[in-house]
C-alpha cells in the first residue's frame, strides 16, 4: 500500500440531511467517514457487519451489495440504495443519507471541549442461554457465539476464555454476562453484571504516569492518580532509557517491569479510592511516546534512537494486559495508540484525538513543547506533523541556574519600568529558573530593550540613559560573559539567580528548532500565521508558559493572543476518549494514514530556516 | 445462524471446462466450493483476497464486485465476469470457468488413495527488505507487512513476534525469511531458509499417540513414531480420564501435561531420527476424539460425559503450540480438528478427510469400531454421522477370556469340518481372546451351526450327529452356563481359553449397537445395503477384523466382500493431509456444516431397531 497515495487521493463524502462533508482515503467505509467528522450513525457491533443497524441510503456513488447487506436488508431496501455503512467502502465521491438516531446517545465532555458519544470498546452483554439438550447439543462456544450474534455482536474466544467457559456456564445455569473487548471474549460472568464495567486511561509519560479510572457505563471519571515513572532510576529522558537497554542485557525486561509496576501501583490506588475491584477493569488505554510504548510492550526501542529512526511498531495495538504484566481482569486488554513517527508518538496521536485537530473545519496549530517539540498543523482537509529536537532547555537543563519546575523555581518574570518581579512555584524564595520562567525572562528582556533581536544581551553602558539604574545594575559580566541578575543573593537568601548570555543562546536554539518545525509545516501547507484560527499548547509546559512570552520570543507564530490556548494534558484526554468510544479510537487508528509526517533530519531547507528562526521577531510585527 | 438451514439449503455450483459439480451451503465461496471437490484453482494467499491469483470467470450467477476484485482485476476483466473466487460467495446456483493452472502442482499420496496437492498452511517467504532510510521511516512491522502483501500474503503479528523483529531484521541486514502459519507471523529468520520447513501430524489416541514428521516443502514423511498416551495411568478410556478431572483438583492440569509430554517425547524421537531441529517445526496438526482434544487444550471435558453431551468447543482451533506445552518452534502453532458431536470427534473428521467420504461421488459407509462405534454414511450430496455406544467388548474387556490385542491373544479363528484353528498374535501359545478373535469365533460358530441366529450356543446334544465329536466335545457347560472351548489347557499350556454364552451376549450388545447406528443412518438416507459402494473399516480394530466375520455377525451390512475395506489409521492420515494442505484443512473445517450429526440417545426408534439388530442375519442373505 502506498502511503503517499492514500494521503493525496482523498474522496469527498457528504452526509445528508445535514450536508456535512469530509474527505477520506479510498477504501474508508462510510461508517468510518461519518465517525471521523462526528456524524452519528447507529451501531452496536463496532462496524463488524453483524448488528445491521448502521444502514444509510446512498444518494450518489457506487456501493456494491455485500454479503452483510444481503443478510440484514430486504430486496426493497437494497433497491432503494440502502447499505450497511460499515461495509460500504468509498472508492469515488459519494453522498449518503443518514437516518435520525432512535434515541439520544449518552455523551460526556472530554478533551478540548469535545462531546464524546459513550460507545466503549468494552461491551457487556447479558444473556440467558438455552441450556444444552439432546436435541440441541451445540458446543458452549457455538451457543455463546450464536446468542451474541443474535444480539449483533461478533465474538472470538482465545484459549484462556475457552478454558473458563464450561464451569461458569453451568454454575450460572447459563444465565451469564459476556464481556467483549471489540470482538474478543474477555470474560463470562455469572448473572447480569452489565452495570459494572470499568477501564483505566493512561498517559504514559517519560517522567510521570497518570491514570484515570472511568466508569464505562456512565463515562464518569471515578478517580485519578499519578505516579513518577519508576523507569526514572535509569535516566530522565528517553535516550538514557534506550541506552540502558543497549548497555544491560536485562535492561529491556527491567524497564518493561518498572513501567508495568508503576501502572499497577496506580491501578491499586485507583481501585482503593473508588472501591472498585481490579477484575472489573476490562481494558486500559495507553498513550505514550514511541519509546515509552515500545518499552511497555517489551520491544527493543533502539532503532528509535538512531538514524533513520524507524520504530518496530507504529500501528495501534490491542494486546492482553497480562502479556504486559498489567494487573486488571486476568483476561483484560490493553490498547496502545499508533505513532505517526519515531518522535511523533502515541501521546501526540492521543492529543490530536483530544483536540480533533485533523478533523476540524478550521486550521489549527498544535505544539507540545518538551525535549522534543511535536508539532501538527491542519484541519479536516489536510494535516501535517513533525518533531523538532529542542534539547533540554525547556526543562531547565543546561541552563546555568536552570531547574525542574519544583518549589522555588522562577516560573514567571515581569520586568516593569524599573523593577523585576519574579513569581516562584509555591511562592518559595527563588532558587533557579524553570522552562516557563526562562521563556518569560527572555521575552521581558527583549521587550524592555535589554536584549536585541539577535539575542545579544546589551551591556549596562549600551542602555545607560534609556533604562533606569535599578535595572542596569542587574546587567553584569561573569568571567567575561554577559548576564542578567534575576534575583540577588539577598533576594534568594542563597546564591543569586542569573541568566547568562549562554543561557539565552540555549533557549534560542531550542525555540529556533521548534519555530523551524512550525515554519516547515506552514510552508508545506502554504499558509501563514494569519491563517491560523488557533495555536494549541499541549502538555505541562504548555499550561505554564505565558502565551505572550512564547509569541514574543518567536516560539509560536505571531497570532493574536486570544488565539493561543493551553490545552493541558491532551494525551491523557485522548486516552480517556479512546477508552470511552471505539469510534473515536478508530479515528486515532486512522491518524497515521490521515496525517502526513514530515521528517526534519536531512531536510535541505532546515538550516536556512533554522538560522532565520534563531532571532526574535520585530516587536512591532506582533498583533 | 441456523445449522439445519445451512445443511438443507444447498446450492449447485458447476466448474467449467470439466463440468464438475458440487452443492454447497449458501455463503460458501467459489474457492472453497472448488476445494471441496478437488477442482484446482491457483492461489498463494489462502483465500484471503490478497494474492489475486484465484480468479474465475462467472458464466452464470450473480457475484457483486468486491473491494478485492477492484484491487486485483481490470475494468475489462470485471465486465467479462472475472471475479476472485475466494471473495465470491455463492447465494444462488452458479457456473464458473476456471483457468488452467500455470504449472503442475506438487502432490503426494495420502489417506485412502488421495492425491493431495501440496499447499501447506505454513508458508516461508524469503524477502529482501529495503532497509529504513530517512525518506522511508516505515516501522519494521509496516515494512514487513507491505513486502508480504506485495508477495500476496496477509500477515498479523502477535506480541512475541513483534518482540523478535528489530533484532533479527537488523542482524540479518533485512534479508530474512518470514514464516507464516495462515496469516500469523510465526518467525522471522535470517537469510533464505525457505527450503527448511517441517510439521508434525498427530493421531491423538486415547491409548496410543502417533506422530509423523513431514517435510512441508516436499510432502515427504521423514519419520514416524508412536508412544502410549501417558494419560493411561489415570484410566484406559475416556470416561475414566474425565472422572479423574472431576475427582482431583489438579486432574485436568495433570492430564493436559501428560498428553503434552507424550507428544514432546514423540517430537524428540522424530527430530533425532530425521536429524531435524525442533525449531524448524512450525506447526502440528492434532486429530483426536473430543475428550482427548479437550484434555490437550486444558478445557474441562466433563460436559462431554454427561447428558446432553455438549462439548465446550466443537470448532477447529489454531492456537500457539506453547500454550499447550508442545515444544516445537517457540511461536509455532497447533491445529486441532473440529468435532461433529461429543462422540464423533476430530479423529472422525480427520478420517472423513482421509477418505473424502462426504465429498465423493459414490455412497460409502465409514465405521470406526471401538468403545464407541463412530459411523458416517454419505457422499457429496449428503452425509450423516452418529456414534453408537458399543462398550468395551471389541477391546477384549468384560469378556471372560478377553484381553487386549497383545502377544498370545487369539486374533483369528477358523472352525473347519472337525477342527478349530486359532491364530495368535506373535504366534505365541493362546492365552486369551482379543476383539477380532471374538468376532471371528462367533462368526465361525454361527456358520458351523453351533450357534443359532438368536445368539444361543447350541448344546452338544442338540447338534449330535450333525457335527463331529471333535467339535461337540468343545461345547461345555460352566456353572450351568454354556461355553465353547477355543483352546484346551493342553493347547494353551495354561488355563483353557473358552467363550461363554455371556461373552456372546456381550458381543451381541456391542455389535447390535453399532448395527443399529448404521441402520438409523441407512433409514435417514433412505438407502439399503445394496446402495453402498463401499464399507470402510477404520482404526486398528478395522484393520484386524475379518470382513467376512464382521458381515456374518451383522456388525456391517450384508454387502459383497470386495466392498468391505480396511482403511487403517484414517485419523492419522487426515492429520497429515491437513498439515500438507490448508485447502484440505478448510474442507475439514467445513465438515460440521456439511455432515449432519444424529444423536442416538433418546431416539424413539432406537430400542426397536436395537432388538432387531441383536441377532445374526440369515446366512443365505449374505451376498
Amino acid at each position: 500500500m502506498d502511503h503517499a497515495g492514500l494521503k493525496s487521493n482523498k474522496l469527498r463524502v457528504t452526509f445528508l440531511p445535514k450536508e456535512t462533508t469530509t474527505r477520506v482515503p479510498p477504501g474508508t467505509t462510510l461508517f468510518h467517514a461519518a465517525a471521523w467528522i462526528g456524524q452519528p450513525v447507529e451501531s452496536t457491533c463496532g462496524g463488524r457487519g453483524t448488528c445491521g443497524k448502521c444502514k444509510v441510503r446512498v444518494v450518489d456513488g457506487l456501493f456494491p451489495i455485500t454479503p452483510a447487506d444481503q443478510h440484514h436488508l430486504t430486496t426493497e431496501d437494497l433497491a432503494a440504495g440502502w447499505r450497511l455503512s460499515c461495509q460500504a467502502e468509498v472508492h469515488a465521491e459519494a453522498i449518503a443519507e443518514v437516518p435520525r438516531l432512535l434515541g439520544t446517545p449518552k455523551t460526556a465532555m472530554f478533551g478540548v471541549g469535545r462531546q464524546v458519544v459513550l460507545d466503549p470498546n468494552v461491551h457487556k452483554v447479558h444473556l440467558r442461554l438455552p441450556p444444552p439438550e439432546l436435541h440441541d447439543q451445540r458446543s458452549d462456544l457455538q451457543r455463546l457465539k450464536e446468542a451474541l450474534h443474535a444480539e449483533g455482536y461478533a465474538m472470538a474466544a482465545d484459549l484462556p476464555a475457552l478454558r473458563s467457559l464450561p464451569k461458569v456456564l453451568r454454575e450460572a445455569e447459563f444465565d451469564v454476562t459476556a464481556v467483549l473487548c471489540g470482538a474478543d471474549l474477555v470474560a463470562i460472568e455469572a448473572g447480569d453484571t452489565s452495570g459494572i464495567c470499568y477501564g483505566v486511561a493512561f498517559d504514559l509519560g517519560t517522567t510521570t504516569i497518570v491514570g484515570t479510572l472511568l466508569d464505562l457505563t456512565t463515562g464518569e471519571a471515578r478517580a485519578v492518580t499519578s505516579a513518577l515513572n519508576a523507569q526514572a532510576v535509569h535516566g530522565g529522558d528517553v535516550l538514557s532509557r534506550i541506552s540502558r537497554t543497549m548497555s544491560h542485557r536485562e535492561g529491556l525486561d527491567d524497564l518493561q517491569r518498572l513501567a508495568a509496576s508503576t501502572i499497577n501501583g496506580i491501578v491499586g490506588e485507583l481501585t482503593r479510592t473508588a472501591a472498585v475491584a481490579a477484575d472489573r477493569i476490562y481494558e486500559v488505554t495507553v498513550a505514550g511516546n514511541a519509546t515509552m510504548q515500545h518499552l511497555l510492550l517489551g520491544i527493543d526501542p533502539e532503532p528509535i534512537s538512531v538514524t533513520p529512526f524507524a520504530p518496530t511498531v507504529a500501528h495501534g495495538l490491542q494486546v492482553r494486559a497480562d502479556a504486559l504484566g498489567i494487573a486488571i481482569h486476568r483476561s483484560g486488554r490493553a490498547y496502545l495508540f499508533p505513532h505517526l513517527g519515531a518522535y511523533v508518538g502515541g501521546d501526540i496521536v492521543a492529543g490530536l484525538l483530544a483536540t480533533a485537530l485533523p478533523r476540524g473545519d478550521r486550521l489549527r496549530l498544535f505544539v507540545d513543547v518538551g525535549t522534543n517539540g511535536e508539532i501538527a498543523l491542519g484541519w479536516e482537509r489536510r494535516t501535517v506533523a513533525t518533531a523538532a529536537p529542542a534539547g533540554p532547555a525547556f526543562e531547565g537543563a543546561e541552563i546555568s541556574c536552570g531547574m525542574r519546575a519544583t518549589s522555588g523555581a522562577i516560573e514567571g518574570v515581569r520586568i516593569t519600568e524599573d523593577h523585576v518581579t519574579v513569581q516562584t512555584i509555591a511562592d518559595a524564595p527563588p532558587i533557579g529558573l524553570c522552562g516557563s520562567g526562562l521563556v518569560d525572562v527572555v521575552a521581558q528582556l527583549y521587550r524592555r530593550g535589554l536584549l536585541d533581536a539577535s539575542g545579544r544581551l546589551r551591556s549596562a553602558e549600551e542602555v545607560a540613559g534609556r533604562i533606569p539604574e535599578s535595572l542596569t545594575v542587574r546587567l553584569i559580566s561573569i568571567d567575561g560573559v554577559r548576564a542578567f541578575v534575576l534575583a540577588t543573593a539577598a533576594e534568594s537568601g542563597e546564591a543569586p539567580v542569573v541568566l547568562t548570555q549562554k543561557d539565552i543562546r540555549q533557549l534560542q536554539f531550542a525555540k529556533g528548532s521548534i519555530a523551524t518545525g512550525i515554519q516547515v509545516l506552514l510552508n508545506e501547507m502554504r499558509v501563514g500565521p494569519g491563517d491560523l484560527s488557533e495555536v494549541l499548547l499541549a502538555g505541562a509546559f504548555g499550561s505554564y508558559i505565558h502565551p505572550d512570552s512564547a509569541r514574543t520570543i518567536g516560539l509560536v507564530p505571531p497570532v493574536p493572543l486570544d488565539r493561543i490556548r493551553a490545552v493541558g494534558n491532551a494525551a491523557g484526554e485522548g486516552a480517556k476518549i479512546a477508552l470511552l468510544s471505539y469510534r473515536e479510537r478508530e479515528a486515532a487508528e486512522a491518524m497515521p494514514s490521515r496525517v502526513e509526517y514530515l521528517e526534519l533530519s536531512g531536510r535541505e531547507d532546515f538550516n536556512d530556516l533554522f538560522m532565520k528562526a534563531l532571532g526574535f521577531p520585530p516587536l512591532d510585527t506582533l498583533p
